[in-house]
């Protein structure tokens, strides 16, 4: 194994094919901060078995075209080149790249969106960095948050752009108990707990989930020990607090606390009781920002993305003076630090 | 009095308890920008007096218990301690503990939801305050809308934490001409005048706008007269433009006019004619945005909180490089000083 | 006319009267960016044919009113004197005179909600070119489009300030078929396409299209190719996507792009053909955008007004560093220089 990475290191210095593949399997594993390219080849292949497993291959197709041209965009824009190195323009591009055929019918302009899509995913990339560094605290997935937001609204205005799954725009209701009511089998619960890293990915599949876990066991112990974690917690909060039994099965309630819960827990402090602590706090007020934007955007009939994990993240990374931070690789090498 | 506020500041810097008890004192103090523990005891006072009026007591037991958890997750998370001595991680939290019961029902899973919302109601005062920095402007209770705002959303996304008062989500509708019309008595005038400082606390009590006045009075006087004419300002207003005739009687158009008024006319720029008309302005764009946000956030079906504001105060304060701001107090000592 | 321009300059410089309608004459030429007096004269002229030719003079009435009135207060707030002689506190107040007896009934006390709002946008503007500052960008339209929002929302309300053309408040729907059949005849390309430029003033009429234009003319060469390739390309982009018909044809797709076309390819960039591609990419995301919040905002019932290009533009001037950033004069010079 060490060999194998000694091997690959070289031949990435060496080849520019190579180090082509290595930022984009990099820019993959960024989606759940590993900056490691087997990890990103692990999450690559977690999003080819959901979207075989969905019968809608054209998925994975279209998230790697979406990881491409988000990369290329920040060679084209001449980016900081440590960070395209280490995959920080890619992992936005990935996702949109899942989303758009996810929500939208894969239909000629489609694919123009997508392109359209993913190159823009890396401006927005770059401006949000520009805007966060001010307070020390990296972009996240904000970039695809908002770039899809635009992508996938715009449907409802753009006829040649028909939508396949979301919506239809509504006002929010309370749950009726109906809709509450589980069955909490061993089945269920197990099932449930290993979708939530999968739906990171906008994957409805264990077995995706359990792909995903793996591909965290091999960039960081920890990031996967906080992201099961994170993933349970969110499910009994999510069962504790009545919500819909179709979301939660679904893992809809686990991927942003998935998200915050390593981010908090492993990358951006230092571990420690005290910062398990504030990561459990994050982790629960996530799944509670989760039911509070999903019910804030049913008017607007789209999804809410990674939103709740960006927004309660943000928020507990900003006070971060207090809890001795641990610079993050990437913010240390700036992502715009020829400015 | 004077030989009172000697022996209980040498009190407080004796006994450790003494001193948890100074500091939420002030923290509900400031709630209306005043660093004094009387003025706080004053402000708890009235809203005991309104819960006891409303016939739901305990709204005032989730007030102190949001302002106490508030405060002592500030504790935990080492924040500057000079600004934990000022209250300023005591009002949101108090906040949160009066609107969560006011607009959920009590229940157990209520009591869950505030004491995560007010511990996070610190981080996200620590958060908002480290970004407003940047421009040396207070959070205000940013903190406590934006936490609130989170709290109240969810509960339409779980089936256990059901709603009391508020909703249902509409599209906004122009007000029909029967709804605006008024008819003005000198009782009415003078309820919905009072009824407006004590709205601040989500209170709909002549008696309690009273109490906060008096709390105001020992603070500053200054304060107690800009949050006199704030109210009057807004109640006029109101009814000049035809807002909604239920809504100005229960002085739902004043309390954040009062707010604005108080904090541009004499928080944090020094006293002048030329502030009090800049501070005139401010109010009067505050009850355009009280109207304008209670059309906005209809959908969602929740209430504005105290956003029109903080919207109307950051943008009357961010440029005041060109009025001679008079520093805050609080702000001089910076809330993470230790940065 | 190099003669007229030394004597104008000279008179400006020496009678008092002259410099404050240069500096309004100014103040309409920045709502495209141009720091000249007979461009902004041109524009004008453009919203008065605009109110001619749609039997509501009143609203150049309104706009000259609103220029005035932002003018003005800059000066009694004593903002940055190199700014004001610009121009850069009237354009928003325009702008905002010419929305709001657009959107609403001219009554009595939409004047006053006038002579507030076009005040408040300078307040608006010291603030957020105060925030946006930071990162060296400029705070383009938001003030009239922060501003107008409040105004128009707070119609809703407010029953003594009726509605004249927006909503109704409605959820998203998708598109119909027969909504965005178009037959492409010449003349509806060439009409649209002039509607573009003619629309950043709210103007639905192509001769007002080529009074702006030749204002750009006499302005910037540059500013004026770059308005109507971004016209053109919001055109065939909207058409090729399947817009609705009546909104492509009164050019309410393309006023956005062409801001945003303007801004990047040919104002706070240095022309080059990197830079065009890269305008390309913004202007292309900007109808994409358009249509996206057109969707989102459809639950308030107001119109979007600039935010689109407001919102593209900032993304794509906040990673300037590696664009080989041109400074625009007015950041040069510091809206708050004397802070």
């Amino acid at each position: 194994m060490s060999n194998f990475r000694q091997s690959w290191s070289n031949g990435v210095e060496r080849n520019q094919a190579l180090q082509f593949l290595d930022m984009n399997l990099r820019g993959a594993g960024q989606v759940i901060f590993q900056n490691n390219p087997l990890t990103g080849l692990l999450f690559i292949i977690a999003v080819c078995w959901g979207a075989y497993a969905a019968h809608n291959i054209v998925v994975a197709v279209c998230a790697v075209l979406g990881l491409v041209v988000s990369t290329l965009t920040a060679t084209l824009l001449d980016a900081d080149r440590a960070s395209q190195r280490q995959g920080l323009f890619g992992f936005n591009g990935f996702l949109v790249g899942v989303a758009v055929p996810t929500f939208l019918v894969v239909e000629p302009l489609m694919w123009f969106l997508l392109l359209i899509g993913a190159s823009v995913s890396t401006v927005v990339m770059l401006a949000m960095s520009n805007v966060m560094k001010t307070w020390s605290v990296p972009a996240l997935t904000s970039p695809f948050v908002l770039t899809t937001w635009f992508l996938v609204l715009a449907a409802y205005s753009f006829g040649h752009l028909p939508i396949s799954s979301m919506g239809p725009p509504a006002l929010p209701q309370p749950v009726a108990a109906a809709a509450s009511s589980i069955t909490l089998s061993a089945n269920f619960l197990l099932s449930s707990w290993l979708k939530g890293p999968a739906q990171v990915f906008l994957i409805n599949d264990a077995v995706a989930g359990v792909i995903v876990v793996i591909g965290l066991l091999v960039g960081s112990r920890w990031s996967a020990v906080f992201a099961l974690i994170g993933s349970a917690v969110a499910l009994l909060l999510a069962v504790l607090l009545g919500a819909r039994a179709g979301r939660i099965d679904a893992g809809l309630y686990a991927f942003s606390p998935v998200l915050t819960a390593v981010a908090l827990g492993s990358v951006f402090y230092k571990p420690s009781w005290r910062v398990a602590l504030f990561a459990l706090l994050g982790t629960i007020f996530t799944v509670i920002v989760q039911g509070a934007l999903d019910a804030a955007i049913a008017p607007a009939g789209i999804p809410t993305f990674t939103a709740p994990f960006v927004t309660v993240t943000w928020l507990f990374l900003l006070p971060k003076a207090n809890l001795q931070p641990h610079p993050h690789e990437a913010l240390k090498d700036g992502i715009l630090t020829n400015k």
